[in-house]
């Protein structure tokens, strides 16, 4: 649990902040073998070593635990798709990127983590600050991209830029919430490149 | 249940159509008010003052049933995306017509009748016949739609047929299927006008 995020809580030391982490790490590991639905916050004490009550001194529920540990994860994937999107050059390679990022990165946390999944289905259902703040700065990467593209002259200007933005965040969008992305199993091999290709037409000047 | 479909089953007369539609129309109903999930067989039987050995005369399963009832549905909103389409002169004007009345069907679905709607949710995880027929169906009506925009020069003729339209299903899926619907309520109402204002810029020659 690297970069964890630190929270300005007033009155709490660098300690505190260990503790937290060794919480965090110590769930992401039971979660992710014994599912974070049936996982209660005394199970999660036990596993780890410490009282319940000293476990609710840092979080106030599971919730929060897993909150945080969702926050890790969707950083991570940002992470991923933000390097890809820096690969290339020209903004129409970095929009084709975007989209194979994203589907590969939702796959990713599919396939390897069925168990840490869950906590991102749980999250995107009750609408989670942390996957709220996620398709946010998604949303501002692509704005990024289409701005680049329309300075560069790749990418028509006719269009009101939000308009476009929000189109085509709307195409993405099916494959990065999980909830939706778990009926899209069949199309997601082909997905990113046809709906790329699709995006890229519709912004040819 | 009118225009339930007639089944070339040898040996069974008109009669056994009728009762076959009684039956289906009967257990519409019970499943709007009680859910599909939850009832049996013999719940229906009961409810519809039928022996449970004479249903499975008719239906070998309560899916059978469900696969009717499913049937029936499909074909009327097949039938309104179809109508909204034909009301359309010029293949651009269809195509936007097309997104709005999958919308609006998807979502009528849902919000009348509730308890119908768990049945095309089953339906569509389960893969059954009648929604895969039902898809093909759409596809098709959108490649003729692409085709006679491509002969009247409103669309590009550049991208291979096939391509364009699997690129512009993908977009639409995620409105057709129920259970990626329910997911996207909240973009449901700008959705149809975003992204078929994004398809045409796609298909300008």
């Amino acid at each position: 649990m690297k970069n964890a995020p630190t929270y300005p809580i007033s009155g709490r030391g660098p300690a505190d902040h260990d503790v937290r982490d060794q919480i965090v790490a110590a769930a992401t590991e039971h979660f992710s073998r014994y599912g974070y639905e049936k996982t209660t916050v005394s199970d999660l004490a036990k596993a780890i070593g410490f009282s319940k009550a000293y476990i609710y001194k840092f979080f106030e529920s599971k919730q929060a635990i897993g909150e945080m540990i969702c926050a890790n994860c969707l950083r991570e994937m940002e992470c991923a798709v933000k390097a890809a999107v820096d690969e290339a050059d020209r903004p129409p390679e970095k929009l084709r990127r975007m989209f194979k990022a994203i589907v590969e990165a939702s796959l990713r946390l599919f396939s390897e983590d069925q168990k840490l999944y869950e906590i991102a289905a749980s999250a995107a259902t009750e609408h989670w600050q942390v996957t709220l703040a996620y398709e946010k700065r998604i949303q501002e990467m692509l704005q990024a991209i289409l701005q680049e593209g329309r300075q560069s002259g790749d990418f028509e200007r006719k269009t009101p830029l939000d308009e476009t933005a929000a189109a085509i965040y709307l195409v993405m969008r099916p494959y990065l919430n999980p909830l939706i992305l778990q009926h899209s199993f069949d199309s997601a091999e082909e997905a990113p490149a046809q709906l790329s290709s699709l995006v890229l037409r519709s912004l040819s000047p």
